[in-house]
């Protein structure tokens, strides 16, 4: 008797952008991977909401788009697949049991070249100068260059990395913080949580690409903020939890930090009545600093096949989520 | 018979930054670069423009900082180094004969990295996000990084040279701009301003770091805005009356060109009432964008010094300005 096939649903989103839908085309790609999965697989493509606990019900495989609804309905998922980097939005939702796999990597040429792009704006006192159009303000700052100078790497996995690259292409000293502290290539220096507050003092670029965890929530606090020098400045891609952003935006305001590029909010969108639209001395761009439209879904369903691949070998998955660690 | 010394006349602007004067330090440096400088040169640091008239009257040589005075006094100067780059204002009041060296190549490193910050913010909308910011309104684009896109460099001088070493780093294709059109490093395809209407509806980013001149003012002017894609930025380093400013303004309001990178303008500083303080889709950046005062004025002392022994061996001098094309 032939096996049963594996049960496959995927959830796409009507109201997220056509860039971030799976298509005919990326089903035909994962099954053309290999041979067998044509008949070992049942894969539906399930582009009505409406339709989703019917059709999630018997799903062991879930490719999840954006906020996906399966999660409530598909009770027997042993594996899903995020399109998403950062998961702390799913992981509570998972099924017991279930692996989650998550989007890391395909954010890296774009969330690197990002914070190059925020370093060197804070470095040219980008921030100040919005504000001082906004106030008809001509004031020069012969600011130097990036080089001999020193940013922190908060996170230095695939887009903190690539950022240590580029920065250090300028002559940049990178500080890359990770929970090991191991080396990394393009970090001159690799250090711990722990070792935070030795390191602040010294930073003229405080960059994070870090998820949100119970470890990093609230990691740079008030006090943490203080040891920065006055003239450093602050750039932010992953979470904004990470940061107490009511003290970031009182360092802003009060200019006891030089400025800030913050491209993740506590709340987002931003509301229309947010302090975030009226702090000085800070560029907002809305979370689309590492999101590269243009090759998104087709990294995305890249992992998701290769993935497949190992799920059908029963081999381990790559970008596998640890639910402790939260990433 | 001793011969009688070479008069130098250096006059300081009380005016100008203390990073921006010429201090006993540099005058101990020129002095101790060859042994015999002390007896055949007189030399006068003036730091009083009450008493430039009196001082510069027998000077040969001038070292000229920023807007000198001197330059209505000496009648019987050979040879004038000026600390600018630019020296469309220095030379309709140089003396017929004498010599104009400039300091071209003091601005290399701090221009070249300031055109890689502006190419990359007009990449990720910054100039857009800035207006966005104002209006509190969250409208994410997800833009793809730099790689295979072009970029138009108007100007391949010291600035724009390494603008496009960094530039080729990111994966930018670069077409420079020149009046000879000869190959260059790090320019994929170089031509001649002729050949500019031909390459503009193919350029995501056009950056000028051209000084003024005949040739160059109004060189950009509203018909060859309106060849730029919509989706196009422009930077401007060098000096604004290259392009129709009012033209470029027009199309930043009605969006007809993504965003603009501004450093320059055609009045410095920018009067209060002016239409550039609330136009939209504009960074603007207050004439600093290449000027890096902790190395300015030691390098400009090197060009001197350097400059100073070729004069006095009656050899070629570096950085000689051509009245004809102004630069």
């Amino acid at each position: 008797m032939p096996q049963a096939p594996i049960r496959i649903h995927i959830e796409n989103n009507p109201e997220s952008e056509p860039a971030l839908r799976f298509t005919p085309e990326h089903l035909e790609r994962v099954l053309a991977a290999h041979p067998d999965r044509r008949s070992r697989l049942a894969i539906i493509v399930n582009d009505d909401p409406e339709r989703t606990a019917e059709l999630a019900a018997d799903a062991e495989i879930l490719f999840a788009v954006r906020k996906p609804k399966s999660l409530g309905h598909a009770k027997r998922l042993r594996w899903v697949q995020s399109i998403s980097a950062g998961v702390e939005g799913l992981l509570p939702l998972l099924p017991p049991g279930a692996l989650l796999t998550n989007a890391s990597g395909v954010h890296r040429e774009k969330g690197g070249e990002f914070i190059l792009a925020a370093v060197l704006m804070l470095n040219y006192a980008i921030p100040r100068f919005a504000s001082d159009k906004e106030h008809r303000r001509w004031a020069p700052r012969f600011e130097s260059t990036l080089r001999g100078k020193q940013a922190m790497l908060l996170g230095v996995g695939a887009i903190g990395g690539e950022g240590a690259r580029l920065l250090k292409q300028l002559g940049v000293t990178v500080v890359g913080v990770s929970r090991s502290g191991g080396p990394r290539e393009h970090v001159d220096e690799s250090i711990t949580f722990a070792d935070i507050d030795r390191v602040l003092p010294k930073t003229a670029f405080l960059v994070s690409s870090l998820p949100l965890t119970r470890e990093t929530q609230g990691l740079i606090d008030r006090r943490r903020l203080d040891l920065l020098p006055r003239h450093a400045g602050v750039a932010i891609v992953g979470r904004a939890r990470v940061f107490d952003c009511d003290a970031l935006r009182a360092k802003l305001q009060d200019e006891t930090l030089a400025g800030a590029v913050l491209d993740v909010f506590p709340e987002e969108p931003v509301p229309p009545d947010s302090p975030f639209w009226t702090t000085p001395n800070l560029v907002m761009t809305p979370h689309c600093s590492v999101d590269d439209h243009s090759v998104y879904m087709e990294r995305c369903v890249a992992i998701f096949s290769d993935n497949l691949g190992r799920y059908l070998a029963r081999a381990p998955l790559r970008n596998l989520v640890d639910p402790q660690r939260g990433y």
